[in-house]
């Protein structure tokens, strides 16, 4: 049995986004699982020192473009909210607090809350969203809250996030194909290959 | 007519030498032709405050591991020369002289020296070299090295590197393709389909 892929992304992060309508597919292709988990890119800038891609100098522009052309590319919608990029930091906890009960059912509100935030541009910031659009699963708005809230769960995330900073995830998305990392949806014809092939 | 494509890279750029194998073939597909025009990131960098990638934080090590990767992955010869990275300044001004003389010479030069500074990991950062690599295409020692050291040729290449500037010419490679920007040798997939079918 082959390890999962390891899928990390930011719930802010339009790339991450692009990404993650695609990665299942092509894991499944290749007879592959893959192991969803949501960090916390301003956790990483702050040791990077890098910053979010439209407040880079010269690069704001380009990418507000090459991100409604990415998106049309994948075939996916793509709306930025008002208040982008946003705080990912319910949506994660949610999204941790769920999977080690439902692996299955983390992702399908992961894909949720990224159709609704980057998809078609809603501000999924608060905690009140994230309960709303849990709900259609099944998901109970007062123990959702009551989980964003409770310190184990907060300590998850950030344990999550420490993890991915001692591995270098320095951007969204970033896959790990057997220990192997590529950075960025428009790495995923190299993880495709890599699939394909085992490496090269 | 169409307009040609717009390639514009830096002689120490890993991705815009790879870009380099691709473009031309590329374009030729669709009935395009390419303009070379190389600029100096260095410029770019004081005004954008980035840095070369190897010395990004968190980012060096991968950066080092994907040169390799995405060089395999196109089937061309990759190996850092030992000042990496290097001053792209003697090429490009050479580049410059020549392009207004014989394009067609200019972008079999700018081949050759992005072979053998990246392909194959020669320092290609002095005058001496760049001629001895020019020889072999008829090209005079004592005439390129004055021209290098010509003061209308270095004003030639400020001019690109400022009109590169002026365009948000952030990164190599940098490619317009009837105006629309694409940045980075990953785009090319971008750039085809745009070649193909006209926008979207």
């Amino acid at each position: 049995m082959p390890q999962p892929i390891e899928f990390y992304f930011d719930f802010s992060s339009p790339y991450g986004y692009m990404a993650s309508t695609q990665i299942d597919p092509l894991a499944e292709k290749y007879g592959r699982t893959v192991t969803w988990k949501p960090f916390l890119l301003g956790a990483v800038f702050k040791i990077s020192g890098s910053k979010p891609l439209v407040d880079l100098p010269m690069k704001g522009d380009y990418f507000l473009r090459d991100f409604q052309r990415s998106a049309a590319y994948y075939g996916v919608p793509f709306k930025l909210p008002p208040g982008f990029p946003f705080a990912p930091i319910a949506a994660s906890r949610a999204f941790y607090w769920l999977t080690d009960r439902d692996p299955e059912l983390a992702k399908r509100l992961a894909k949720i809350v990224y159709h609704a935030g980057l998809g078609i541009g809603r501000d999924v910031a608060s905690i009140d969203v994230i309960a709303e659009l849990a709900a259609p699963l099944g998901i109970k708005a007062d123990e959702l809250r009551a989980a964003v809230n409770d310190q184990a769960v907060k300590d998850r995330l950030r344990a999550e996030v420490d993890a991915a900073v001692a591995r270098n995830v320095f951007g969204s998305p970033f896959i790990f194909v057997d220990g192997e990392p590529f950075w960025g949806a428009d790495r995923l014809p190299q993880v495709e290959k890599w699939l394909k092939t085992g490496g090269w």
